[in-house]
């Protein structure tokens, strides 16, 4: 434990704010310990998830006290534990983690409970690795959810973002249709490009017809929503009876909106789907199951990378991901030199 | 047969209208015809039900051909039938009857489905029978619910009306309490008469605290709703985890809106309830169970009546009944003279 800094460089956010991330600074500050079953992460990569802009925003499941490391996944190497049997099997290892109650992950160390990270396989880079929770775990929970349902197609919208592609790539292998929404032409062809058979823009004039359509034809009862907002309102409107929308993002910034006669009179419904909790609800051979399975997945997984940017440039890399979710990720490198 | 006249008066709409009722007008038709399983009802009674304000807007489930007669149920006596088993029992007994695919109850004469009328016994008056089936029902479908979802415990909006009213004393005798919502003061005083235990007014400024407090300390974590509007969400944002509200209404006219968190890192949902779809999930051995039973409860289904009406009247009816639901029902007695 001899190379490890007393102190070390983080981007330390300061305010929840619901218009952006103005207290967001880059600081210096000791490098923390960790306590018994914890490991202590040297940062390779992190990415920007829309998780981490709702959480700056304020409106994620968790308010941690601030002031506050964001970041809620990433990779590196466990150089030191607060002790117990799991944290030790992992010291020295590379590892993809989830953040814990404390700090996250855009710092050059953070602590992680030992139970929240995987050691990752030789055959992948820090960068697939930094991204091999959040994304992939989602789409392995929604797919599982359609199966569950006896869902043979679903819909989802954001489709051309990350996780939309790996639904679409898991859905395939999986024998889950997907009903893809996109708010751009290009992002159409985009998904075409990579198999997508059903792509929608949400644009179009005759949308919700086409919803309409496409959803009875394919009995596509199950649809996954990013968005939030009219969006909500607008898929269980044009769903056929007995459907059901699930919401786990709300990027439109706007709340639900839904007309009380689409839910009444044909029995659909709204539900909420948050990762940490469909997580907690699994048995852990279910999970070790399918982190096993993942690993066998990487083309379906793999993350297209828009931007790495150094800590320094934090601002920066959140505007540009801001701008174009759907361009790709964009990772925070704590070894990046600045420019 | 030979006393059926050839035309009768009836109240006709003319117009979905989400305005109001303009277009609602007292007419002389030709008195229809039972077909095959079907009965003719001369009509003792019909209520003005929120399903009623609700259709005649053109927000309920169904949009039946203009124009029609509204009035979803009533009672009178079955003069008539077009024959079938089910029908020919009917014909000279008096019954509570619910409408069919066409014309309703607001007439001096109804064609109802045989299997949708029950005979009414002979302690039960015109007047509440012509009340028996659409809010008992419904009241015995929520309490159900509750019980199938293993709650002690659950929320009402609108409790002062007489629906609201049946929940509270139906609840008491299936061990389901009752955290009652209304809209003033004189109707928190008026359940606390009939042995309400909790009643909590939405205009207290700190009733979302209110409900937030109750909910937990009695873990109600199912709300049936029939405002919509902004109350589906106070109601969820305020509720314990796990909680869902059934909206089985819209009387505040406004989109239901929520806040995604809310829904999302809760697990907490929204779906809806419409009494025709719970009944044809029940199994027929169920529902005449349920009669029985309710018939036994005359007490529990007891409804106030704050005006009789003529047909000629049905505008102001409809007028004196939206002002305050919560005064008693409005029944149309198309055997009373005009004023």
């Amino acid at each position: 434990m001899t190379d490890i800094p007393a102190t070390m460089r983080a981007l330390v956010l300061h305010a929840y704010d619901l218009d952006g991330y103005d207290s967001l600074t880059l600081e210096e500050r000791r490098t923390p310990r960790p306590g018994k079953g914890e490991v202590l992460v040297r940062m390779a990569a992190s990415p920007i998830n829309p998780a981490d802009l709702a959480f700056m925003h304020g409106l994620y499941g968790v308010r941690k006290p601030l002031p506050v490391v964001p970041g809620v996944e990433g990779c590196g190497v466990v150089v030191a534990t607060g002790g117990g049997l799991m944290a030790r099997r992992l010291l020295g290892k590379r590892v993809a983690c989830a953040a814990g109650d404390g700090d996250g992950a855009w710092a050059e160390y953070m602590v992680a409970p030992a139970l929240q990270c995987a050691p990752l396989p030789a055959d992948v880079g820090d960068e697939q690795g930094a991204m091999s929770i959040v994304n992939p775990y989602t789409a392995w929970a929604q797919i599982t959810i359609a199966r569950q349902s006896r869902m043979r197609a679903i819909i989802q919208t954001t489709a051309a973002g990350a996780l939309g592609r790996m639904v679409i790539r898991l859905g395939k292998r999986r024998g889950v249709q997907v009903i893809n929404i996109v708010r751009r032409d290009s992002q159409v062809k985009a998904l075409q490009a990579i198999g997508a058979d059903y792509v929608l823009n949400s644009e179009a004039p005759d949308f919700d017809a086409q919803v309409r359509e496409l959803s009875r034809q394919l009995n596509a009862r199950l649809a996954f929503d990013s968005l939030a907002g009219s969006m909500t309102g607008r898929l269980l409107a044009a769903m056929p009876p007995h459907s059901r929308v699930v919401v786990y993002g709300g990027l439109s910034m706007e709340p639900i909106q839904v007309t009380p006669g689409d839910l009444i009179f044909n029995q659909r419904s709204i539900e909420g789907f948050y990762l940490a909790n469909w997580v907690a609800r699994q048995r852990l051979l279910t999970l070790l199951s399918m982190q096993r399975e993942l690993r066998g997945l990487t083309e379906v997984t793999h993350t297209e990378i828009q931007l790495r940017a150094p800590l320094a440039a934090g601002q920066r890399a959140i505007a540009t991901y801001e701008a174009q979710m759907s361009a790709g990720k964009v990772l925070l490198i704590p070894g990046m030199a600045p420019d």
